[in-house]
């Protein structure tokens, strides 16, 4: 696998008009920006990568972004939640359940998934 | 896992000038787009996604495409193609080997991958 983890951020923008808003009025090109950052600070640059993606089809629950190869999908992201997830998550291998997309089509198989680092036997 | 398979195209687009070139030059809005019609014309829209995505950072193999949750890496994607991917390796969970972008880090973890389930009749 290239990247351990592989995470796509919404950055779809439709017109300031439309109802069914969208990630990008939400933030998300700026939240994809700070997962890079992030991800370059803590060294993981060649294990992970941050894109952008088009459109993932929850709008309503935006900015939207899904972390394969787990295929974990997280909604209404904002800035204060980026650390978290990529230190529990990307980092850690442990979901954080509270950004959840509450929809079970999408719940995740596991509840936890191998951590990017081994952690040192006790 | 909410979709089965999911399919992220660079669609970045570069400046003409710019030596590095880029997958939105080489055609990948159009193989996009192509993928979206291939898979409603199958009947898959609810388990197999194509995306957008920005760039995945291998320009010089470019039209890329990466299919999740495998993290199998197709490069050099042209139209002609995409029945194939679609067929092959969507459907069939095999891998379009000729497809495959040439560099180690980049290899699939496995051959063979579980097919999509057919839906029953109603």
């Amino acid at each position: 696998m290239r990247y351990t983890r592989h995470i796509f951020v919404c950055t779809n923008r439709r017109n300031d008009d439309d109802p069914k808003g969208s990630c990008a009025q939400g933030g998300s090109e700026e939240i994809r920006d700070l997962f890079k950052k992030e991800l370059h600070q803590r060294g993981l640059k060649t294990k992970v990568r941050a894109n952008k993606a088009g459109c993932l089809d929850v709008c309503e629950h935006g900015p939207n972004v899904v972390i394969y190869p787990e295929g974990v999908w997280y909604c209404h992201v904002q800035k204060e939640d980026i650390v978290e997830i990529i230190e529990k998550h990307v980092i850690g291998g442990e979901i954080v359940e509270r950004l959840l997309l509450p929809d079970p089509r999408y719940s995740p198989e596991k509840t936890r998934y191998e951590p990017l680092k081994k952690e040192p036997i006790k």
